[in-house]
């Protein structure tokens, strides 16, 4: 047992802490800016900035990291253990740090899919230029009418005729597809709803001129429309065709795809979350320094101290955890991760939350506005809590193998 | 002891009742559109809707609830006590109830500072328009630069010079002060930074019209603007003079005018409050009861149960609370009521914001978005917690009152 | 609404905190060592401290407070409301205060059972005794082998044999049944184990020196075996023979009576429960006070305040959840109240519990010995999450009532 | 980094689990029955059962793991990450398992502290007796007039007098001092109240035989007196005399020698306390697959499954973080993993007492009772919120590094 990263990795975190340090945490109150000059605020890819960013980093090698094993010089090809610290220090500037190594999701799952499923058509097509950054992508799964936790649930159609396939349906909190350089959809439906309960559903490309396609809305998220990274859209697919070759494997093997994309998102988001942990606590620890009240300062307050001490306590073993896993999934698989992967989805987000909760109230009324960066955090972690499905549904299901590990066979 | 309604309020509590059911909660989506179409979404009182509302309840004797004692044909004279259900029932509707009464907070205060302390010119002047509906009023006390926790803190300057008061400083998240409509500010500053701690403040009377008064910027809160009830200003105040008329009460007498505000204002808080944790159990049960996951609803699951059951139980004993904090108001007052004063602001908001939020993970994503009065619940709850000091300081204060009851004299 | 009580309640009140401060507190030790050098350490009722004080409280007509309404005498009379906040007072001294005033359980709602339901004979024979405080009883119900809180679980078997009963069963945590001065038992079995569901129980007194009744041995309680109040029996029935006029009620009525038991039951348990956080704070505050660490007491840390704080906060809660529920059950009865007789369950002892925890915490690893009544109180609250029911049980039937509210005709 | 045990902690793993199934388990009951037969209960070494469990395990090498590095043969030399996760399962029977292998506490720190400081008089006197496990030992530091978080606080007196050292003082919670095989005490006291604040104390060896010494009584915890190993002391020091060579190391190292010995012991107690965590989760889980309450087992019930994956969750997190503390005690040493020795304290009671308290709860009444290990787990690890400092002290300090790491020199 070992707790040290190796010198690999110890190095890509140096540079990508110092590549933070001298490009990207400067960019974020010009970012914000820009943003809200563009013509259309959601188009996040055409901010000066972030093209800057992006071009520097790309130019310096630190790209598409999250990429593992051989990628054919596309990635890094660093496994999921490597990789895990470095998307840490990228969230901790959760709007630019991601994007700025094309390590953003839902971009990030969509390749990861495309790398494991793809024809070599789509790779070259769809693929290639997410890789390179050209363009963007999103993930159409989750569904208003429903709930989505369940995929059985799903309603949308893909219906085969001839050579193309023709969806209905509609779908919502689609990330990223307000941004009109999202040129591609992996949309989840049912070819087969008379299958069995995990054959049903197959997942699809399609791209955003096709006709039929359309964004109905952005979605809010405690009144942020987080326009910052293309929002969420509530989409609409109406008689929607397209070629029989965008189907990602077969036909029912959607609910597969979704499982095996599942795991490293799962790892990259916790990751990512426990940068925006640090973040906090290091925005708490100097604020509490510096603010007076009754005759100290706050940070000899003892109320103050047993959140700092119980955030610092708390983000260790979220870390180990999580590593751990990268881990696991590195050396045993998805399969052999699966109670982790559930353990870090249901410990991570609740912990980042009251943490990114606390710093708030030791802000004071100004923790809760535009002037720092927690607001927007709290409200990004918030949604972690219910993205692919809410803590309740995983629990449920670990308590499930926990009991039967104690009461079979034995 | 006796934990019923007496007639009046109970009668009272029936019409306020059918007058949300009628008018009210059909005109929430209404208030929303509209005032998207404002030429300043800041200035809500100009919306059509609201108006016609504001108009009815008026015309139906249902205005100014919250003027206790003999009002002069002013308000309603109801007690403490006989206006907490009230508040609690136009709390439901947050954006709406309490502004389509005329009871609407800082307004509220405002006018009971007017009531209890203004002299004749100052009444006429100001509280008859405010009492009447046409003018609205912000309070301008908490600071940018330090902890306003602690009052005396404070670095605004109020300076005698002849029959002027000359105002320097810096004010934010003053409410309601977006809304062109709001021509009042009530100003807390020091009048004699060398005077003991509690007798350096004074409160003035600012118009908006006032050279050198200037609204900087709207804060915001998570991701609302809160424009629904004229957003939080962060202000300005610059070599601003007014009338030495303009002085609330004598010079020194700042803090315990806003003591004097604090108690009633607080039952109203917390009264509200308790009405989202109402309206948010009413939509989580409904929701839960809708919606099915894994052959069940989610009704049926337990963990939904159990945060239904709690936030029952919760919601009880908070009510409770604050009812007995009423009428200790009205039979001791204020001093008399102090422990529980400090107690139902701790109590509340922690309490009411589990309870959203939790009616928010019940909702799934949708929960966090502009469909739902949920997340804006979360986030108006959210700020009480900082409002008026943070809990913090209300815990250790109402702490050192019980160690000194048990450990001093016997 | 009125929150204070009654001249009638507050003159009582008086009395009794008088008793509790002359004769009670003071004989605390006593009673311990006293019990240490008794032949049978079980047999509480001998020990000569608690004779006196049970024959002065007799004396002073302090008696049989808990037996509501017109009671020909044998009790004050009071109402539930009344009741309450006498109990409170008596369970600031758990192990003696009920006792001295004839107010213990289980004696109180067998004594209940019998007032309501027993037929003259069964009154005379074993309510006057009871109620004179010559004897003592238990309640028999709960089973080893089966999940009690549901009822229809219940294996023991009551059968018809000519004009008599034949009892099969084991039962345990039959309190005060290990002390020999336990002459009556009341016995929970099935009569009919083919009725409906809430028909087939049914209630029975047994005697004690009856064939076949045997005391197994008496169950610990976190490492305390409860001799103060006779223990918690496991018992045995084989083959016991009971007149069939022994019958409470009739065939098939066990759990109605049950259920009527229940309701004024909880709100003394709940109410005593509050006595010992009451306590328990006090000792707390009085603790800290005295204790210095790092240059400061330990009053003076902020995160002691916080406890004292929320302990205040919570127990103002919970003291008027309760008696509105003895207000409700004195109003419109036992069926009126029901959710809330659910829900001070739910409550109360958790958050005594926690409460008398950080109390203990408070105090050092003293909190936890024989030295304070801080650990004794804790396990003494920990029974109460479990006794009549887990929390659970009754979380999860309050939430589908409350769910039912919001979803049905409406 | 990685997370895999290496090949000899695994084989060992294997051999003490298969000696803890065979062995130690089944003795379980007997040995508590034997010790009831003890004359004198707290005599636990006398139990037969106790020592044919040590001859066998000292025979099969399973001895003396948690003396670390070179021991000349006295112990297996592992290092504290490899020892860890035996602690883990010898924890699992807690009054049986650190005995058996000659690993118990509060011998192993005295062990360490000769094995580090002692002179080879010492050594030879007390250091093998110990490691061969013919004697016992105490640790006597805690004082009953003082908060003992405070190492300047202790009053206890070791005046120099020729070439003895005299003592006087009260201690409480000396562990296993009651066992009339301790043989030996390590005694803290003030040589020098006048020296800087971490200079005054001194720790010195003093005999059971030593005239002075007094065992006044046991203390309890909850209802227990622990005598399984030895229970509680309070003592008592009355101008004890014991020759100068009985100082351990020079005067004025007290504190420092108490430092060195709390990183190690520290790791063990979490490390146990996980064992606990684990074998409640195991009990949990199969009590829940054997009930059934309203027509499903409990472990199909939502809320218990909740408990379960938060168990589950939460122990994988915080053995993980025991772990790496042990990694860094063995690479960067006491010093360089201080924040993680308080983190461990600080995390591991709270979470296994939650744990412990909900696994009770699924059990019903049986939990808290004598016929489940549940219970006295739950006295057990409750203490250890206070051993060593109240965790409240400890967060404290570790806020106040963690403020001072994010504001000074950057």
């Amino acid at each position: 047992m070992d707790f040290s990263f190796d010198t690999r990795t110890q190095e890509l975190v140096e540079r990508v802490t110092a590549f933070m340090d001298e490009h990207v945490y400067p960019a974020e109150e010009t970012f914000e800016h820009e943003l809200a000059q563009l013509e259309d605020r959601f188009a996040w890819t055409q901010a000066p900035v972030m093209q800057r960013l992006r071009a520097t980093a790309k130019e310096q090698g630190l790209w598409n990291f999250f990429l593992p094993g051989d990628t054919g010089g596309l990635g890094a090809g660093l496994s999921n253990l490597e990789y895990a610290p470095i998307a840490e220090i990228t969230g901790r500037s959760g709007h630019l740090g991601p994007a700025a190594f094309n390590c953003a999701a839902p971009d990030t799952g969509n390749m990861e899919v495309l790398h494991m499923f793809g024809t070599p058509e789509q790779k070259e097509r769809w693929l290639t230029p997410l890789l390179e950054g050209s363009i963007r992508s999103a993930f159409a799964m989750t569904e208003p009418d429903v709930a989505s936790s369940d995929a059985t649930n799903i309603a949308t159609s893909i219906v085969r005729d001839g050579d193309e396939y023709v969806l209905n349906g509609r779908k919502w909190w689609i990330t990223g597809a307000v941004n009109p350089d999202c040129e591609i959809f992996i949309v989840m439906g049912k070819t087969d709803p008379e299958a069995s309960r995990h054959r049903q559903q197959s997942m699809i490309l399609v791209p955003r001129d096709a006709p039929g396609v359309e964004i109905v809305r952005p979605m809010h998220v405690l009144g942020y429309d987080d326009h910052e990274h293309g929002g969420h859209a509530e989409m609409r697919f109406t008689d929607v065709r397209v070629p029989a070759s965008n189907l990602i494997g077969e036909e029912g093997a959607g609910f597969a795809v979704a499982q095996a994309r599942l795991g490293p998102g799962r790892i990259h988001h916790c990751m990512r979350a426990i940068g925006v942990a640090e973040r906090s606590i290091e925005l708490m620890c100097r604020r509490v320094d510096s603010r007076v009240a009754f005759g100290r300062t706050l940070s000899q307050q003892g109320v103050i101290r047993e959140w700092i001490a119980e955030a610092r306590v708390a983000v260790e073993q979220l870390r180990l955890l999580v590593l751990k896993t990268a881990w696991l999934m590195d050396t045993v698989g998805n399969r052999g991760a699966h109670t982790e992967i559930q353990a870090i989805k249901i410990a991570t987000p609740k912990v980042v939350q009251e943490i990114v909760d606390r710093a708030i109230q030791a802000h004071g009324a100004g923790g809760l506005s535009q002037d720092f960066p927690l607001a927007a955090s709290l409200a990004g972690i918030r949604t972690l809590r219910l993205a692919d499905g809410p803590d309740e549904v995983h629990k449920n299901s670990l308590a499930k193998a926990e009991i039967a590990r104690h009461t079979t066979a034995g």
